[in-house]
């Protein structure tokens, strides 16, 4: 096992850089929407008074910010793109809550449950037309700055954003075609995963070089290493589902197992078609599984071999991001910390 | 009033260059998603089976085209256009019936009512990245074709879209605040219709212009028309809500009515604060009404002047609308035909 590190300095400088730009977004919803927005994203309770939420890790926002630098641009022009894969982000977790009909996360009900279907629903689209109005903005000021390379780039920002939106809604949509079918292939799982995650984190760790003006190379380096990266986070995401300490997870113990997830392991795992894999499959056919099944599951997964092949694939995937990196010429200082984010996104507990 | 007129040619010209790039554009859809999209838009039944439906008037369609056209450029710059703002709208649709609880649309079960909230809430979420997809990628194209104007238009064709959508999302979101509170002014009213309806018309009958590197005056002029013929649009569907003939529109009489929806007619008859508007305003607040009582609350909007106003609404946008596009040095034939649809737009019955 990698040792844990601790949290790397980039992830606090580069929220104190987008959180602020992100509430100036989210003043721009109709008053109608923003309590809710502002609810989702822990800046505040029910009934709209300010509570202490700072919304999760801050990885997307730190990756978003050090793609500018990396390409030896401001870290101002990182924020614009950081807020819109958080806007982004944000509005794929209020559908997913919906589609999956989840009331807890955070610790916190859950926007639909807490404020209906149907509010859900259009915070939900209000969030992502936000994203592209920042990012559509962003590059209008820096064009009427004159700001170097800032000619002609909107469309590839947007692209940026709109492509990587539309590849993780079809990594959602095979998720949800998954829960229908008894068994998923390992490339399946992979597939979906790459849609569902690695999109959008290849969006964050190249969004700011494109809103900087850069091209060619450097993009596709860091996009390369978002995608990469965001596979390795899955991976481990899928780890901590069943294995995670519910004490740092806030889920129960094993829960995606209690939830018939059809995650990598599970798929590593079945695949393999051994008499372990049977009695799994068994098991996860059933409709409602006891703390004993869902033990017993747990122990099948990981003596089919699952829990292995996918901490080889969090270490794969690693690997390659890594690697992406160090074939670029990329700005060294940048390119270590995001080297530095990727392994605090592989070791983290939760 | 005026005389009902013909279908204006234009509309099936464009429904003939638009239907084609619309299927191309629904063929990029995930398989999970594809089919629930081509139900929803009459392409199929919900079993896949193709079924004749061409997806209702084909006046946004038609206004994308007629808008590259009124600028001197050829009719397929208005295409992509065209298939863009019929994502959006139909990505407003199938959300809106999710979060309207509406069960029918067009004569048939809603997406969530036959496939459930959580595809619909999907295939939804990828129309619209869809719609940005289908633009960002034409001007692409047209860039590289080296077509006139086509530089650095991306974004100015992406924020026409996205802002369109952001207010007509606003415009949602009001309207669904409107349901908690007993009335509604005439001006939130308006402001509503002009989020919910007029920014998509105004986007529909500018976009084809954009695309095709129109910019100043003319880009402004079109815009203006579609906006004020939007509002006419949502005002003669408020008459029709109300006093629309069934066999015609497809919905029961008085619809509007039944699900107590606070249209202009309703809003304006309230406002007389005469003692029609009171006894309209405790019918209104009922939690249903039988046959009496909606055809009563429909004799009292009327008696009240509601009906007159929502007309004469009506009759003012379309002339603010006609002389937007007569102040403009836009192409003659391309502005005719504009007018044509606007008064097709006017005077439907259904």
């Amino acid at each position: 096992m990698i040792p844990t590190r601790n949290t790397p300095e980039v992830l606090d400088r580069a929220r104190e850089l987008v959180v602020p730009a992100l509430r100036a977004a989210i003043d721009r919803l109709s008053p109608d929407l923003r309590p809710i927005a502002e609810y989702h994203l822990g800046w505040s309770d029910a009934t709209g008074r300010p509570s202490g939420g700072n919304g999760g890790k801050g990885v997307r926002p730190a990756l978003a910010v050090l793609s500018a630098e990396a390409v030896g641009a401001d870290a101002a022009f990182g924020v614009p793109g950081g807020v819109a894969v958080e806007l982004v982000h944000n509005f794929s977790l209020i559908h997913d809550d919906v589609i999956d009909e989840d009331v807890e996360r955070r610790h916190r009900t859950t926007v639909w449950a807490q404020f209906g279907i149907g509010p859900a629903v259009i915070v939900g689209d209000a969030l992502l037309a936000l994203a592209l109005q920042v990012v559509l903005d962003a590059c209008e000021q820096n064009s009427l700055r004159g700001a170097p390379g800032s000619k002609n780039n909107s469309g590839r920002a947007t692209a940026c954003i709109v492509d990587a939106t539309a590849a993780m809604i079809a990594g959602q949509a095979l998720d949800m075609a998954f829960e229908s079918v008894p068994s998923v292939d390992i490339e399946g799982c992979l597939a979906m995963e790459a849609g569902k995650t690695g999109a959008l984190l290849g969006c964050a760790a190249s969004i700011g070089a494109v809103i900087a003006g850069a091209d060619g190379h450097d993009v596709v380096a860091l996009d390369r290493f978002g995608v990469e990266l965001g596979m390795a986070f899955q991976a481990v995401d899928d780890l901590l589902g069943i294995w995670g300490d519910p004490a740092m997870t806030g889920k129960s113990a094993w829960s995606d197992l209690r939830q018939h997830k059809k995650t990598l392991p599970v798929a590593a795992a079945l695949a393999t078609g051994s008499g372990a894999a049977e009695e799994l499959a068994a098991l996860m056919s059933l409709a409602q599984l006891s703390d004993d099944e869902v033990a017993r599951a747990a122990t099948l997964v990981e003596q089919c071999g699952g829990r292995e092949v996918t901490t080889s694939e969090a270490r794969f995937h690693l690997d390659n991001a890594v690697a992406s990196l160090n074939a670029s010429g990329l700005k060294e200082r940048a390119r270590d910390e995001l080297i530095e984010v990727a392994h605090f996104v592989v070791d983290r507990e939760s």
